[in-house]
């Protein structure tokens, strides 16, 4: 199940991102590198911080024609998607606590520090947007208060307590991702914000 | 033969990256840096999701020494260098087609799936570009149209198949360099571009 | 010693990259997100590169959250810290230094090549403050003329020829950072900048 959904999610942040790379005007290539950093880029750097080799696209290779397929598939069906806002967001939010769970997981197997396994939840979920934002010269939509990150560490700290406390993955993996997947579409509803830090030097000049 | 145009490559690569560097004011150190970024970072990048320690400059530190070397012997040559903007592009789809037949070589070697062996080829041609232009604080030149990833994909392939079909590797460099050296000064000649991708989603308001 | 020196150039540069954070009104996520990117991404770039896992701050994850309570107690401190503008120059050179020199002896004990024992000192000390800057959207600060990297890779390169020549490490660590702190000091105070590349090719036209 949970890799039906991991293909599902990894499908809708392909579609979004080549979205993304659209209003830059970007190039046929630039839409798929955008597509597959954001997609995939996650995983890969919480991988290469894990020493965790070989990287899940370089053992599973078709990924990458998933989500070249979806991006390119995404530009004759831009308005499409655009108009598809409230579908994309809940998809995105279930992606981003499907990439928790399953970044939760691979710290576990690789039995690292209970923290460093919320934070290889916390990178799998969020890095892929900061790369995408990097790479379109913004600075990243995540740091501008959206609820975000956040959800992913109150996702992956469930999931690791359920499991320290003896509870099987599978079962485990349900509610994290159900608590984790509400939390962001009410933030989203709602519109709640991360209290930002608002320095301003001159201020006081 | 493939080492001395790789050293030829390497060089002409630092020396453009100087003229970015310097095109942005920045001081000696920005400039070996960005010059290191563009010539080595696609090779670090290929080595690091291959997990092919130790890293190609960590094995041989001197082409360090050679790319800081080119780009602080642009300083004073800018004007030149500048100048000859043909030789120079000529040099840069060189490296182009040279990178991508070792990325190539390094992904058979690594005996990863043919996808990824591509991949390895893009990554090591085209991601130095990348990396500098995001240093530069530009949105890469590369996602703009230029025929650049597309030229390094088909030498790829080309190569890949060549070695598969049961040829030598010192014979198939050949073609796949020649043609993807003809394709890309060609898309130059004639301003071949990319399709792009243009979303504006102001447009429908 | 070099440990609690360690611990405490981390804290300064956490503080420090959360006001850069808070001048880009970020939220409180994001300012956690640089101070660790800043604080920590120097090391960790130079453990990928030189293979040496598991990362520093995998192995040990309490710098996290020293890094993160560091730069969350910034918020509320902010004037404060701002106005602290001298001590925090110092403990910027201090970390500096302090970072050059953990990184060279990482690279020693890799048994690498000098000129890459020295890269590993630059690497550690410099690129944390590269990726906060591309992170916040600048060009990055350490090219435009500060005399930053290359204090660093004179530091690097004394403690190393210290160690050839077979002095004991810890002996050779205390010269090492007594005149990289100076000269870093003397630049700050004296205005020394590393000459500049300025390259505009509209000049002529």
């Amino acid at each position: 199940m949970l890799i039906v959904m991991f293909y599902i999610a990894i499908t809708a942040e392909a579609m979004t991102a080549a979205l993304a790379a659209g209003r830059r005007n970007m190039d046929w290539f630039g839409v798929c590198l955008i597509a597959c950093v954001t997609a995939l880029g996650g995983g890969t750097l919480r991988d290469i911080m894990l020493d965790h080799y070989p990287l899940f696209w370089v053992r599973n290779p078709y990924v990458l024609l998933l989500v070249c397929g979806a991006a390119l598939l995404t530009i004759p069906l831009a308005r499409l998607v655009d108009r598809l806002k409230w579908p994309f967001l809940l998809l995105d939010a279930l992606g981003l606590t499907v990439f928790t769970v399953i970044g939760c997981n691979i710290g576990i197997e690789a039995g690292v520090h209970p923290i460093i396994v919320i934070v290889a939840g916390m990178v799998t979920g969020t890095a892929g947007g900061i790369f995408r934002d990097v790479l379109c010269n913004d600075i990243p939509l995540i740091f501008q208060g959206e609820l975000y990150a956040t959800v992913s560490m109150v996702a992956g700290v469930i999931y690791f307590l359920g499991i320290s406390a003896g509870l099987p993955a599978d079962l485990m993996a349900i509610p994290a991702m159900a608590i984790g997947f509400a939390l962001r579409v009410t933030a989203i509803a709602l519109k709640w914000e991360m209290p930002k830090f608002v320095f301003d030097r001159n201020m006081r000049k």
